[in-house]
């Protein structure tokens, strides 16, 4: 695993995990943390399991005896490690966003096609479509319960921003980050609405801001932020964004509008990635803030007798019901596992693994095309597909 | 009172009620009904407690003995009336849309504003503004207690058209119903968010749309719907609209932006006007599903202990607690008891009355704005305001 | 009608508003009310809509004009009044608790069956029955949705004694009151969990306490409450009430176990009637707080679909839904009118009336039973049912 | 650790995961998993990541790098491993219930004492006052947020028991399981409502009951449950558990009453734990379903403002706020991981480690009580607390 940093605690939960309650095909072993600095990577690779350390990549992923390459690094290094690790004939896992630019998407899931290939898979890290109450949400929808689809909501909502006096961190900067709340969470309910309704968003009409635009600057990082120097900084990210989407209709049908929203402003919405789907015969909702249940109305019971109800996720015949008894919740960790799981079953099937590198990059050409159309003065702009890339996928 | 449809049962049942339970300077006296048809007049006349009847408006406010008229005849005929009415010196409620256009509208408000000169009052029937949770809501914001505004959203959503086989009606129809899911529904959403939030919306980017182009056409009226003919006809309203809206920032603030949707298709949703507005102390959101409660997150609180609290709007000191003892319920037709509760106070005081016409015109040029700005692809359009139109009430 | 408190208020609106929402085979005319104190009353009726006013309730009864007497005084004045009405050969509906003995709701109850045969209906109050939830609740059990009863939890928590330097009432007198929150609310649930289960109580194992055992003593009544003298005085009624109960076995079945609670001390709760009925093949929950919802569990559907939905009660198809269009929300006083459309049906058509005075016997019997209990200990205690009791109704 | 069952699997991951993620003085070694089944045991330990397996638990106990026992077997061998290890100098962590019979767990209260005065801990599964939100109630009502305590409601409701043809397993079994949902349930609920409270429970009065009075034999076992055989065996454990239990007063203050529910039977609800205390300043509410919220009420706010707010108990400054940043959701399995951290830290800390074996010998006479009570016809009965039994902990 390449990175150190809070998804490299994250994921390694899951490496550490899922065999020890999924049957798994093969057995992960925690070979090596690859990380900068030689002591935080030590100190981190003994927290988490690892069992060697190494601050070079390139030979890491040039060693015989790695098989897969996990990568959670920042975003701006994505495409090069990846490529590399591709080239090696590695299979890689790579945390989201696939990269901070279309271009380098489209070059990681080029490389991603070809190494498929001759044999190596890839995969990109939207682990929210792993809580089983949003995978049960999807074969719902796919099995026709709720019928065609009418109607999208998505957001994704934090409030951690909120205070104007808290500091500038390197989120905040374009330059570093790339993107602010639409990259960060946006594309997580870009990806989550993709998956569910099993669509694409072809067109896309947006507006992002900036609501609190200096702050100060950083003294010392803290959790996701720090305390505050005495000269304020500039703010170069979005805060919010607001945009309204045009699925691509399913053959025969309609194309369903979606509305989207990421913000970091939501006083008092913690982590709330919620999304409801309306169909011509009933719908589904879900928010990551109750994630062990899933909402779903169906409307073709008695009109007298219809309701959302609430299902716990967590029966038997549920999807990744390996870990407790009926009853007992899952919490956020539970999809890094989940993850893993389908991964290495993915890997040792040769089966398509999804969320795929084409995937990442359709999720960062809806971004891409979200930012054209803020600058339009909120126009719709097509998500720009090439037609030569593969389709396959969510 | 002009009008026999569903509004009128409702404001008749305010008329009815309202100093049964409110002490008013001045007690109510339903005197006249009119009606196109004679027999369907009196018969609503004697269900709904109206002394006597009549087929002509003209006359009616002609009579000395009327002071207040009431307009809940569809949208169409509102400007004629409603300016007649207050060219006769008559106080003027007038249930919305305030007009089917803009001009109509712009042409009642120069009407109203000038009668108030001479002592006529005038009121638009958002009667959601009065549900004592939304009152509250606004009494909060206005307070300063949830700081300054961030973000808004307003969605009403209901699902009665989701059946495609249902059969066209009159509100499916362009020519007669104005505008679909915006007009209708979208209007409330939009007056709530303006009053709740104390600030006007600039500017918007908006999509309508049509997701059931063709139904049957109607065989026989029952209740909103009816039973299906053979034929089929085009609907020509939108099914569903959506819209981002920039509100104008308050003095030296923020222009904060707010997500609007307003939709026919959302299965399992049958009168979900719901509105959240986040601050940067705060945030309240409301559920017309759940009109007693409203949610009240309060971010001064030490953080270990913030949350959203359900506040049950019925104890002494909350809006409009003149009905029964705290945790006792009120339902939808409470409002309309509110509204003529302010209405009379209003007129007797001499003080303003919101919402105004000039509210009501500025709801109708939003709605006009969100058109504009979905034949331009989504473009941000202006809201057309008039630099001599009056902006008080709110 | 007999009596000028909150009662008399929420009878009246009934009174007033039944016929304008549903057709009724008789419309009521809101001749006498009848008070102690002419001036109290006289406003009352203004206030109410009452054509005159007594002080003379024996006077009014004889009148002729007169058919229907609506009891709505203190409890230890019911049962002269019911049967001297019952007697003179009115119609009488008479609010609960039936009686302050369980000797004098014999009384009643027998008066009541020797009238029915004279052609004198009667009902008492218990107006919780008649959400249209509650309504709906008792449909889905009786059609066996839920399969066999296996247990029922039912509540009525309020708080309004929460605060110990709360002055003292005539509530808090058990001379006055005859019975704490036991008699006041938790009658209530008794009725509530009968009506909907169709089960009669059987026996009862409980306990009653008094949490503040001394408060000021009433300077000036305000409300429900008031302002608080320099004295103190001894609180002689209970403020809780926990109770288990046996339910009768329906023929060749099993006889669940419910439990009970009555309190005026649950901090936060301010009118949660609550019942919860468990069953073979499924459950139902209702919550006063949330009347317009009902909870509805199908345990016959996929286990994987399972969950508690929640109804909105308010679709054409469900109980009383001649209000307004679905989605429309009623409140409290509704059922005053469900009430008055109910009682009057059945007068009109000669068809039995619930609950009927046999019923609310019933219910003093199951609080007697109760304070029997308490004071032995909490040894289980049969309800005492005569076997010459007409056990119809329910 | 000694045994192999499904609490092994909760234990093992708490052991392999606290110290990934909390700061502990003392790392855990997973030395020796002991078991009956050479096979199965090895199995069990390769899986959950023992390093070594026996079917000698007491040479295993004997062995000098071995510090800490945790027992994971059935109640009835609890007693005797227990004591031999705390008299070979271990500490012990025992899987609730503390022990089959009240002698035993009194044996083992002893034993605890007299071990802690050489140095060797001992603490009792309750692992669910160490969700986060459970804590967190604690604190608020220890910090006197609440006032004093009026009233506690708590009760455990599963539903795996609904269907009647469900076969017979060894927990429907008198001689093997020792209780039914009053001590596999109802002794959570116990534990639970003493912890948050800090009162002990001294006196009850309660009934128990078989619904299912007979079910087909057991076939084969598949989880909870199993395949059922033609031949039906009788149900000698209680299905369902209802109590009333008087707490002991704090000093100079009230003794509360509480409502208790162990059952499962209750259709729908999956592991419903839930509990609410009332007091005189306010309230705390928690559900096992919504494991990550907590609601509080705060009285002392102006009434207008008042509610029950749901905290995320996932913010820092929280409980246990280890794992993951605000907002990123906890599940069942963590209170393993939290059990072993404050094992762990007491060991090495010598401080006092709740719950103790007092503890869990306390819940073991309420138990007690309640049965007793139930073959009483519920009158009240004392808990057995012998007057030369430490009172710590809790």
């Amino acid at each position: 695993m390449i990175g150190t940093g809070f998804m490299g605690a994250a994921h390694s939960q899951g490496w550490r995990t899922a065999h020890r309650f999924f049957d798994l095909p093969a057995t992960p072993v925690m070979s090596v943390l690859v990380g900068r600095n030689p002591e935080t990577t030590l100190g981190a690779a003994q927290t988490w399991g690892w069992e060697e350390t190494s601050t070079d990549w390139r030979a890491t992923i040039a060693r015989e005896d790695i098989d897969i390459v996990d990568i959670v690094t920042p975003g701006d290094s994505h495409a090069e490690i990846a490529i590399a690790a591709l080239a090696a004939g590695k299979h890689v896992l790579c945390e989201k966003p696939l990269a901070n630019t279309v271009e380098e998407a489209a070059a990681m899931a080029s490389a991603a096609d070809a190494a498929q290939t001759r044999g190596a898979s890839s995969m990109v890290g939207f682990t929210y479509r792993r809580v089983p109450a949003a995978t049960l949400a999807r074969e719902l929808v796919l099995a026709g319960r709720i019928g065609e689809i009418r109607q999208v909501r998505a957001a994704y909502r934090q409030d951690w921003l909120s205070d104007p006096e808290g500091p500038m961190t390197w989120r905040l900067d374009k330059a570093r980050a790339g993107s602010g709340a639409l990259g960060d969470i946006g594309a997580h309910a870009i990806d989550l609405a993709e998956f569910i309704t099993g669509l694409r968003i072809g067109a896309v009409s947006g507006v992002l801001d900036t609501i609190v635009k200096e702050r100060p600057l950083l003294a010392e990082g803290v959790g996701l932020g720090g305390t505050a120097a005495a000269d304020r900084g500039t703010v170069t990210v979005d805060d919010v964004a607001l945009f309204t989407a045009r699925f691509e209709a399913p053959a025969g049908g309609y194309s369903p509008l979606g509305s989207f929203e990421a913000t970091r402003f939501a006083s008092g919405r913690k982590n709330a990635l919620t999304i409801e789907v309306s169909g011509s015969l009933g719908a589904i909702a879900f928010d990551l803030e109750r994630l062990n249940e899933l909402q779903f109305h169906d409307a073709t019971l008695p009109a007298t007798e219809q309701g959302f109800r609430t299902i716990l996720v967590t029966e038997p015949g549920h999807p990744y019901a390996a870990w407790w008894p009926a009853g007992h919740m899952l919490g956020y960790e539970h999809g890094f596992s989940h993850q893993v799981v389908d991964l290495i079953r993915g890997i040792v099937d040769g089966a398509p693994i999804h969320p795929s590198f084409t995937d990442g990059l359709h999720v960062q050409r809806v971004l891409d095309a979200v930012e054209r159309s803020s600058n339009e003065d909120g126009r719709f702009c097509a998500v720009d597909v090439r037609p030569d890339t593969p389709r396959h996928g969510n």
